[in-house]
């Protein structure tokens, strides 16, 4: 895993930290990983900050799960409130969760009709999968070559991102992101065809995330839409990443490219770190598995997930968050196209509101992973928050809560400025 | 669907509920089911009570998430204490996971050793499939003939219940529940393997809720295990139905059979409401698939989900629920059996705890579903809240909030006992 901390390594960490690495072994197993050379224990946040035990202050330039801020106060009222008054589920009619619906999709394409709710990104996945399976009485899918959809056995199997330890399923093709995207989404539907599996929906998450954050030019993903829809498959924009507001310069990441979907997967921003996903989708491509299977999610779109997802849409909208991401992402992305003239390691820097990549290279300007993950330890150091991806995982992540301001990308840039310094230094 | 409402007599509703069922069917669209004839409006709940917009209070006797009662105070204030300090994930250190992961364990088997968080039932579920797959190396998997193990696309096609709209799974294999069911699971295991299909796991929910309910004799899971074993397949314990202490007389339904299973899916009552669900294995179990996959899950485990589990173990402790849910259970059960003297239309009752199973049968003396969905109707309009269960929907499924007392079985025998007489005087 990229910036995964090694068990094998842990006597060198102080006696605390060490203990908990000791347990969480003993307890979880072996397939829960911490991020970071020396991973970071923490017991408090605070809008864009996380505090350490011993009340260090670290700067999340990485976490889009809590977007309207750590301990936002208007989600944690609104939940509080609905715990003491009532959490079922949607076997019952109550009129909250159509209030959000209603809301929810007032956000999207209004070919967009129906949502369905679920409480992860990946059961939203998932779900969209079988959706697209029963409309198409088809099973193949086609992903990008190092997508990550989500953690259930049909998620997983379309995950190239998890390496070759989890195979990918025989009905799933990848596709390379590139200038060729178009056509290589073609030659895949065609090699599924041939191969006497029909098509059934390409899925993408829109902002290529994954496959080291992929958002221009805005509109490339036009085409594509007009070569699945030819081949009778479905569009699935997975915008558990680049939902929500998060580009900026829209609410979805399909809308950015001028596409409408079939079926739009949203998640972790969406009820601020409560457990609410859902899947947005055309009334007539829903309609062939609303006919043959019910759906019931115990906890999906239950009532208190509810309020949290109705508070989110409040604090974006009244504390201008989408507008913030546009301008604090544009600000940033600036500075740090400034600091690529000292820092010769700085190779493509890109993005869309808060979601930036910046592709590390070494002196050969290759792209260098090994560096990226230096450079992230070295701002973990620094108490700043960043993550890398990418199928070589030399793009470093930038991803932040969404109340992130200029200040805070002041912070962010000094300290990538003294790591990169750091390291080059270190480099000679 | 068992107990689903008919969206095409929406007409004769009363206006506002009318309209609810509108507006769900256009935004939630077809795959959503409300239950009873006449769907009830729920807008607060409190310990074993649900209320209705004009106040009128239902007793429960159907929820078993909101396990320690609705609206439970402890759970809230350890939720919104939470909500305000920290909600993050499972990649930085943490000690409150490890302590409650410590403490559930401490409730299983010594053999269960590690625990794995997720959100929901069905991603527990389907985590087991992929965990049994990976340590057998082998994909075929036995299931209960009516058995529900949940929404993702793994667990939909082990879940016969969901009906021929949903195809099974190419390598599941159903087994009916009776007393022959060790020999029938020795069949199916036979068959996988006659068809090339290498037998992975038998799973089965420990109380066989979506079968019928079937309860006794405690241990007849014992030659069951045996014969799985012995097979080289694992034993899955479905716990999302019988586990946190629901049968009294053991805080998992495994252990009223006196087996250890390798895995054990827990869910619905874990978080009281609050999405939190998990997966206890056997370290061994467990470790082919930590070496070839990494697990995480966004929301699984979350800090302000581990508050509301723990708060529900506190919960369970310190007001006896187990204790009661064996003796209030028992007193019920009682208080049927005497009832049936007086209504041939009550069959066999059993159960476990809290947990019980009401026989309906037509004159005859042969299962009735549509008498049994009669009785739920009849039971709803007397603001008692059950509903029905097994292949033929036969069976009264009884299964309130844990806090249920002798009190609430009175009235729930009550109304019981008038809408029998009722629905006699209507037959004849």
């Amino acid at each position: 895993m990229i910036n995964g901390f090694d068990p094998s390594t842990a006597a060198g960490l102080e006696p605390g930290l060490a203990e908990l690495v000791r347990r969480r072994q003993a307890l979880l197993g072996p397939a829960y990983k911490l991020f970071y050379a020396r991973p970071v224990e923490f017991v408090r946040g605070s809008g864009v900050y996380l505090y350490d035990p011993d009340g260090n202050e670290y700067l999340d330039a990485y976490n889009n799960v809590p977007s309207v801020g750590h301990a936002n106060a208007h989600v944690a009222e609104a939940v509080s409130a609905q715990l003491l008054q009532l959490n079922t589920h949607t076997r019952y009619a109550a009129a909250p969760i159509l209030d959000y619906a209603e809301r929810l999709l007032a956000t999207h394409a209004p070919a967009l009709g129906n949502v369905m709710f679920t409480c992860t990104g990946s059961e939203a996945v998932d779900l969209s999968l079988r959706v697209a399976r029963a409309c198409t009485g088809r099973t193949g899918i086609a992903v990008t070559a190092n997508a990550y959809h989500g953690v259930t056995s049909a998620a997983a199997e379309i995950s190239p991102s998890f390496g070759p330890g989890v195979p990918l399923g025989t009905q799933v093709r990848t596709v390379p992101i590139g200038a060729a995207f178009a056509d290589e989404v073609a030659t895949a539907i065609a090699d599924l065809e041939r191969h006497g599996i029909g098509f059934a929906a390409l899925i993408v998450d829109t902002i290529f995330s994954s496959d080291g954050i992929w958002t221009d030019p805005a509109g490339f993903l036009r085409p594509v839409a007009d070569i699945v829809h030819a081949a009778g498959g479905l569009l699935i924009a997975d915008e558990v990443q680049a939902g929500f507001g998060r580009t900026g310069s829209a609410m979805w990441g399909y809308q950015r490219h001028g596409v409408v979907p079939d079926l739009v997967t949203m998640g972790k921003p969406m009820g601020n770190g409560m457990p609410i996903a859902g899947l947005a989708a055309r009334p007539e491509v829903l309609a062939p598995f609303g006919e043959r299977a019910r759906y019931f999610n115990t906890f999906g779109g239950n009532s208190v997930c509810v309020a949290a997802a109705s508070a989110v849409l409040d604090v974006i909208e009244a504390e201008g968050l989408r507008e913030n991401a546009l301008t604090t992402g544009g600000y940033l992305r600036d500075a740090i196209g400034e600091l690529a003239g000292k820092h010769p390691a700085i190779g493509d820097v890109r993005g869309a509101g808060l979601y930036t990549g910046i592709d590390i290279r070494n002196v050969a300007g290759q792209p260098d992973g090994e560096l990226a993950v230096s450079v992230v330890n070295g701002l973990r150091d620094r108490r700043v928050l960043i993550s890398a991806t990418g199928a070589d995982g030399a793009t470093l992540k930038i991803r932040p809560p969404l109340p992130f301001g200029r200040g805070h990308a002041d912070r962010l840039v000094e300290a990538l400025d003294a790591a990169l310094t750091d390291l080059a230094s270190r480099v000679r």
